[in-house]
């Protein structure tokens, strides 16, 4: 055996020993009883010691000195294997155990506080996540940017800087958007009645086969938030239900068909090696908005599921398929970012990217946190914060210790843009055949063009290649400007 | 820290581990994607060779032989630990593989083999799974008894010898009572009507409740063959359903419960520790039987459960309470084992026992296997085996190499029949409760005098210590013959 093949063998088996890890997850959020929670912590412990253990085998690294790859998908195979192990042995075995203890503590002191509404009860432990994150980043950044070195962990080669050239182009562009929406005199409709929840999971189930998830490989089942898990041939997803919304459900059906398929979509000869995921958090939103936004809220779609749920709740309070469009994109002000729309989502991203990048790099201290959150929210959205729970104390990211995740978010509907426009151009029939509950015409290049390739690229070089184009977040914006444009007589 | 406290620290993670591969077991039989199976083989696999790592870690020897118990528990734990550190360093690994690769095959030669009704076609098959089982029983043995290698994996402290002067006892009275039921000239009612699958799994769950079976600690679910997976604050159950039947889904069920609530019922200063377990397969069945059969085939349950079933489903085909207990307690000739009544059951474990002792031993070939079977089978059930599906290839344990695993099944009757026997001497009411659907009483003294136990005694000193009687065959036996002595008016 080869150092590289006896690389590979032991990438196998971690591999495999991290979907066994992120199986028991899937099991907790969704079906295990509720008094196993101690029990369970302790398997999961257990498991990450384990993997933990093989990242730093001084043998990968003796392995990974030794290895010759012989072509381009195994320089790949390296490429993430030497990324994993450094990331592993660059942190001090002390110092990842005290950010794994301070994070799960901290995430209850943030529940309190938030339902407290009281933002400086948080700023201690805050302060402390983030002296232990920084601590992490000068541990893995060797003399460069920290807020580069931790996003490194979410989006490989991308950066702060680079980020900020695409962020800073789409923020004047989308504050003008929400205002000239919300000055116009259309008012969207709204659906009204009553969703059975059971029907809810059916009809969620037929999006989930008009978008092309394979039950063969997966399955769906309810849990309080909304995720995907696994990969390859054992990828499956979650939803809700709220008997009064039921786009909560399908929305959340249809966005998380778009992680869950483009896992099930890698080529098969990734499977379990460490091309066998998707590229980046980038990537994977990119292809789980694509989904959720371009296809399921386009207006050939909003057709085929108006008749749906005309044929299947009697009605639903809208008039026709028109209306219907609307009622599915209407553009509200608010403070919560989960609960955005198309045209405010990426503005709540760039107040947290920009806030977050200065945390790090310690040109902003928490506590002055709450004020930069709120006089920034005033400038962007044109509404002030009238409680912490409704701006700063929002989100959980901050208080786990996930400094550089959130660019990930508008970045992947920036990658969306990009694909979208040139999804359009080669599958001229996807419109039409959305129309008739048929996503994969768009899915299948999407598919071809993306998800086949796992980490096979790095994201920036995969989305690039697949779009035929540079990054650039004008293909986003005209989106959006032409669409809601549209739907509000701008 | 001490020897004693490294040992423990590094036993608590292997449990917790052992843990995390039953959760992938319990996943695969109930909810896995149909098209995941190969992954999934490749998850157990990484997880049995970090799990064999562990426990032949040199480490574990060299704290084995430090250890210095401080008391009678953490000798009981350095004993759990030494048995599995020794049966697993004495086995070579390329032998351990073999056998892996052997048994995995040859459950698929042995499924196409009984399906063709062919013996012969299976029989090198067997040979090389027992050659290669003789082989690992001669490397664990040093010199001993090789069946007695192979039981001492499923029952500690039995040998060949110990069961057999149980079970000979037993062989001429069973076969006796056997012939002299089915020679009277009573028939048992039979149940009739369509029972509604649903409703079967609520009433399945409002059994398991009746017999003490927490739900904030486990689950029920559907699979294609019923059993219990998990330990402690995760023991979860599966049944199933047969519409015309709903005896197969309450009894199977009800016996599970037993295995369940044993494993829940541990004492929680056990939790993930070597004792934190059933203490051996025979006293693991000795719970679920006595669940099933003296408890829940009992008149007491069954004027419960008659009144159950008749507010549910109307009309079932029998006309009162005592023909109820008599269709629950039919007896009835029959080829295979998992069908089998009280009276039967034992005399098919009694014919497989005797038949792998001596094929382990050298004093049977598998080429005069069949034959063997098929004598025995004429003199005890006075019927001849009509083809070999319902002979010598109607179980798969010997196909997977289980060879000393069947004598438990009878050693846990043996148990419950001592066991039920102390337990109506020190429970005066339980029938009573029974007869309003509350087993707690009876399950409750189960609970103080075995389950909550763990491993912490040897399976033999257990029940001797819970029943304060020495092990014997009468109590199970007098039970026999005065229930069915008089259900047939012997």
């Amino acid at each position: 055996m080869s150092a590289y093949d006896d690389l590979m063998a032991h990438a196998r088996e971690t591999e495999a020993l991290k979907q066994v890890l992120g199986r028991l997850g899937w099991d907790q959020e969704t079906v295990m009883p509720r008094g196993a929670a101690a029990q369970r912590a302790e398997e999961m412990a257990a498991m990450e010691k384990v993997l933990h253990a093989r990242r730093t085998d001084p043998r990968v690294g003796d392995w990974l000195n030794r290895a010759e790859p012989a072509d381009e998908v195994q320089q790949a195979h390296v490429r993430e294997l030497r990324r994993e192990h450094e990331r592993a042995t660059r942190v001090p075995a002390d110092l990842a155990a005290a950010i794994a203890r301070t994070t799960s503590l901290a995430q209850g002191i943030w529940a309190e506080t938030r339902a407290a509404d009281d933002f400086a009860a948080f700023a201690p432990t805050l302060t402390e996540v983030l002296n232990l994150r920084r601590h992490e980043a000068a541990a893995l950044a060797e003399g460069t940017d920290l807020y580069d070195a931790l996003l490194d962990d979410y989006e490989p080669g991308e950066t702060g800087a680079s980020l900020s050239r695409i962020f800073d182009a789409l923020r004047p562009r989308l504050v003008a958007l929400r205002e000239r929406i919300l000055g116009s005199d259309r008012t969207p409709p709204k659906l009204s009645g009553r969703f059975d929840e059971a029907t809810q999971m059916r009809l969620a189930a037929d999006c989930a086969r008009v978008f092309g998830y394979n039950f063969a490989h997966g399955r769906i089942d309810r849990a309080v938030h909304p995720f995907s898990s696994g990969q390859g041939l054992d990828s499956r997803i979650t939803t809700r239900t709220d008997p009064e919304n039921p786009f909560d459900c399908l929305y959340s059906t249809i966005h998380e068909v778009g992680h869950g398929s483009y896992e099930q979509n890698v080529d098969r000869a990734y499977l379990l090696t460490p091309l066998g995921t998707g590229a980046s958090m980038g990537v994977h939103e990119s292809q789980s908005r694509i989904y959720e936004n371009q296809l399921a809220r386009g207006r050939a779609f909003a057709g085929w599921l108006f008749a749906k749920l005309r044929e299947t709740y009697g009605d639903i309070g809208v008039a026709d398929a028109d209306a219907f469009y609307a009622a599915l994109n209407a553009v509200e002000s608010g403070y919560i970012r989960t609960e955005a729309d198309e045209v405010h989502y990426n503005l709540h991203i760039l107040l947290r990217f920009d806030l977050e990048r200065d945390l790090v790099r310690g040109a902003l201290e928490v506590a002055d946190l709450e004020e930069a959150w709120n006089s920034r929210f005033a400038a962007d959205f044109g509404v002030a914060v009238d409680r912490p729970s409704n701006g700063v104390l929002q989100d959980v990211h901050w208080a786990v210790g996930l400094f550089g995740y959130f660019p990930t978010y508008t970045l992947g509907n920036v990658y969306a843009g990009c694909l979208f426009a040139a999804m359009q151009d080669g599958v001229p029939g996807w419109a039409a055949a959305m129309a008739e509950g048929d996503a994969t015409p768009a899915t299948g290049w999407l598919r071809e063009r993306v998800q086949k390739h796992g980490s096979r690229y790095l994201p920036r070089d995969l989305v690039e290649l697949a779009s035929g184009a540079p990054i650039s977040p004008e293909p986003l914006l005209s989106y959006l400007e032409r669409k809601f444009g549209a739907l509000y007589g701008l």
